[in-house]
């Protein structure tokens, strides 16, 4: 998928294109759903702009930015739709090539919320900050030192003698993946940051994955607390140190209320609220409400009836990640998806609902990787196809 | 991915174009793999041509058509090397766009292993016809209707009165997937196909997929007892009926010994043997042995080395498939995956071997979903880039 590849917006000019669809692009603009060549990824755009709304509004409540994670949708429109109507300041994604895809599709503000390691890789890297806003986190002296390293290059390379790199202090706060382990690491990275020619530090990252998936809220609160105080610990200690920590970023779509409120972070990296997938409507609010709809599905076909109660399906693991569990069937009560098989579904149908054609919706289990196996984006509304976009980033992984 | 997109091969012309490394392809030809961006799927080509070298014999020795299942792959370039080097005498695939997306790229020979269901969709797989040697499944009459209707639409479109389609009874040997349902089923399906205008009765597929993951060579030789003995039967009453069944096809890399040698199949659609991955690598074979070795991998890079035994490389859920199992870190004895997330990939390193910018070498669970994330294959030989080969019909799941 090119990124140059142009998007077709409702708003926009529709000429039809040579490209074919059901080959190229999965339909037309103005199609009818039962037109879309399946499997699909289709977009509820009504859901899709409710799911905005809300988390832009929860975000202006809670008083911290919304920086709105694109490693989800890898999409370029749709991270503009975030920044426009969501109220997003920027976006966040955790690779070199897709804040490369995400800023030559003309995304602005960009924050890499991951490590990068590799030379080739880091001057990738340096060279987007001649581009636009960008920031990327660190959690080792050695990764600081290619930074600085890289941006000095350049520097000399090109003579732009201002060029800097915002880089932030990743810490472990529970999550047992990348991080710094202790306060004192963290305090050290921040000093080595900040005296690194060509680097500007820029904050503390302090993101917890696996508490946002904590279905049970007191269970979620719980995780939370500690990883709160370590962040609030960490943060004071850079700034006895004399360093800045103006911005503390992190958490996500399961857990942004109790961050947010927390008057720590002041930046949450929410991303699945735009779509909402099947285990994220697992995890509860507080308050036992569903604050965001599900907006994605992978429309499918059925291609078989081979009776005896089941029936398959034309989406299979290539069509629908399965890493948080099976897809859910939506909105028809009696059918399920028992299993799946590379381009196959196969369907519970004890009422025998089902006949050779039929479209169903799946709610993909995770959205994230879902999204990344599709090129397109059909977006829908009033039953028809009303925008394609493509999946600017898919496969942008390195 | 477009499937125009040429490949750089050892063989053909090098030029170096405009596309970047890291972003549009993972590496350029002549590279040392240090080079490579990761994560990046590599062939080990020299394990890749033992392979299929292995299977040519093993096929003429059995006495059986290889028909290579390119739904593993998406590769024209694997598929030519498949039906020349390999002996094969042609390819499968399991989507109308797969085929396509192979047979714009030059490959003449395609069984669409699957059902096909809906209208755009049979007139595009009946397009095909025109463009080489095309057959497809069916397990319903419904379905053979909706083709017999498309071929003669299409006659009457473009006055080429002799297109025809070759149509399989499909036949569910014991998958519980498609296919129909007893041999009565199976029969009149095949009446069905004959007697439709614009068809040709092809033959009939049993493909028994669970059987061939089953580890224990007694218990998948226990499972094949049975669907060989209904796909005889099967064929015999087909035959019975007054009706031609000179093609029986289906099989896997785990199970074709079995059906090979079994007098009822002329036709295996064995394709994981190329590649192998980590999950085909614990079907043990009646003589202990392993015929075919692995030569895909994930490569990837450790980006942080947290201590306490841990190290994290930057090969995710979006780069490698987990539907069956983790992947198993190659020829790194004491190094292992504890888990992956979207982009990140946990490890165990209790000896403390791994070191920022390592690179490592995954061995997928399960090859298929995983060349279906990635857009290029690296060909390695002597450690350098070799080739680098598109994944043809990536995405092409319609």
């Amino acid at each position: 998928m090119s990124p140059a590849q142009p998007s077709r917006n409702e708003s926009g000019p529709t000429a039809i294109d040579a490209r074919e669809p059901g080959y190229d692009i999965p339909a037309r603009l103005g199609d009818p759903v039962a037109a879309i060549a399946t499997p699909a990824l289709i977009v509820d755009l009504d859901a899709f702009e409710r799911n905005l709304d809300r988390m832009r509004d929860r975000a202006a409540a809670l008083g911290v930015a919304l920086r709105a994670h694109a490693k989800m949708h890898k999409s370029a429109d749709v991270a503009r739709l975030q920044t426009t109507r969501g109220g997003a300041v920027g976006i966040c994604c955790q690779k070199v090539s897709e804040a490369e895809a995400l800023m030559r599709a003309g995304i602005t503000d960009v924050l890499v919320s991951n490590e990068v390691v590799g030379e080739a890789r880091v001057a990738r890297l340096v060279r987007l900050a001649e581009r636009g806003r960008i920031a990327v986190c660190a959690d080792h002296p050695e990764q600081v030192a290619a930074f600085s390293r890289a941006v000095i290059a350049r520097r000399a390379e090109t003579g732009a003698t201002g060029l800097t790199l915002d880089v932030l202090v990743e810490m472990d706060c529970g999550s047992g993946r990348c991080g710094t382990g202790s306060v004192a690491e963290s305090v050290a990275l921040a000093r080595a940051i900040d005296a690194a020619p060509g680097l500007r530090l820029a904050g503390l990252q302090s993101y917890y994955g696996r508490a946002q998936h904590l279905y049970d809220p007191a269970e979620r609160r719980a995780a939370l607390a500690t990883s709160l105080a370590l962040t609030a610990e960490t943060r004071d200690a850079i700034r006895a140190a004399g360093l800045p920590c103006d911005r503390v970023t992190g958490a996500g779509t399961g857990s942004f209320e109790i961050e947010g409120a927390s008057g720590i972070y002041t930046e949450i990296q929410a991303g699945s609220y735009a779509f909402m997938d099947a285990d994220y409507a697992r995890v509860r609010s507080g308050d036992g409400t569903a604050p965001f709809a599900h907006a994605l599905f992978v429309l499918a076909t059925v291609i078989s009836v081979p009776g005896r109660g089941r029936a398959v399906c034309d989406a299979g693991l290539k069509a629908v990640a399965v890493d948080s569990g099976l897809p859910l069937v939506h909105d028809r009560p009696g059918l399920a998806v028992t299993g799946l098989s590379d381009e196959h579904g196969n369907l519970s149908d004890p009422d025998g609902q089902l006949h050779l054609g039929d479209q169903i919706r799946l709610v993909p289990g995770h959205c994230d990787p879902t999204c990344n196996l599709h090129d397109w984006y059909v977006g829908v509304r009033d039953g028809r196809v009303a925008c394609l976009w493509p999946v600017t980033a898919r496969g942008k992984v390195f």
